[in-house]
């Protein structure tokens, strides 16, 4: 029998980066969502995965767009990931409060973070209470010079409090 | 056009912690080396994706058995991260000088690492010089009791060498 006191502790050994996965559909409906499991699977092309809940409007939007962009949040970035814990508000041309600029795939790309990549959604496995979404990186988006190395700027799941998991 | 520079630095944005794929096909072949490109994509069933390079031994061994262990690095362990760089090599009834024992689904499993989970292959995306494994997790291993978050346990590829990336 699974042993599932493991499993959680386990699975929750994996570290995760902080993000927030945006994506426009063809009627101009904007999702705008934070999400940490997040993982680069090939370089050419160069491929990510990403679990999105599966009865999300996030993961609707993204297979109605065909296109999604990642945003990294920074160190300094924990109130933006709590932010899009919440549904996305569109107003006053922000997303919750966040400017953003429409990326070359038309996925918005929000203007405070660290950086972005662009995607075009090449397969989406159906397995799950959260959808395996595959996208190939199209475009980047790098928003000020990086100090240090890239993987000591971002945010990390164990920044947002001692106690904060999502996964196990 | 992509930019290219963008592109890798934002990519080597995503923190990976550092592990050892293994699995045995019912020839008795055992398949053991390093991985980063993982993350967890499901809760129910808890499922995982592994980038795993397409061409290597490690893959086959992984289609042909149907199962496989990821098996946890900790924080001393960084010399067999470059040790599992290397083909495994069986003797003495170690690989590569590493004790195991046999899992509940025939993956060997690593005595001295942190814990491990064994999966069953769900399905394999066949894209890019990498494929993307699911494997559905249906059991787990904590070898020995946790101190803090399981997440400042594991080893991670910042841990490795200031010049060290595996993405981009």
């Amino acid at each position: 029998m699974l042993n599932a006191d493991a499993k959680k502790a386990v699975l929750r050994m994996i570290p995760y980066g902080i993000y927030i996965l945006t994506a426009q559909d063809d009627k101009g409906g904007i999702a705008a969502a934070t999400v940490n499991w997040v993982t680069q699977t090939a370089f050419t092309p160069a491929l990510i995965v990403i679990g999105v809940k599966a009865d999300s409007g996030t993961l609707q939007t993204v297979k109605a767009s065909g296109h999604f962009a990642l945003n990294m949040l920074g160190k300094d970035q924990k109130a933006l990931a709590f932010t899009f814990f919440r549904p996305a508000d569109l107003s006053d041309g922000k997303i919750s409060g966040q400017a953003y600029r429409m990326g070359e795939t038309g996925a918005p790309v929000l203007i405070e973070a660290l950086g972005a990549i662009e995607c075009r959604v090449t397969t989406i496995v159906e397995q799950g209470d959260h959808h395996i979404v595959v996208g190939e990186v199209v475009q980047a988006i790098l928003e000020r010079p990086l100090q240090g190395r890239p993987d000591a700027a971002i945010l990390e799941m164990k920044d947002l409090g001692d106690n904060v998991f999502y996964g196990g």
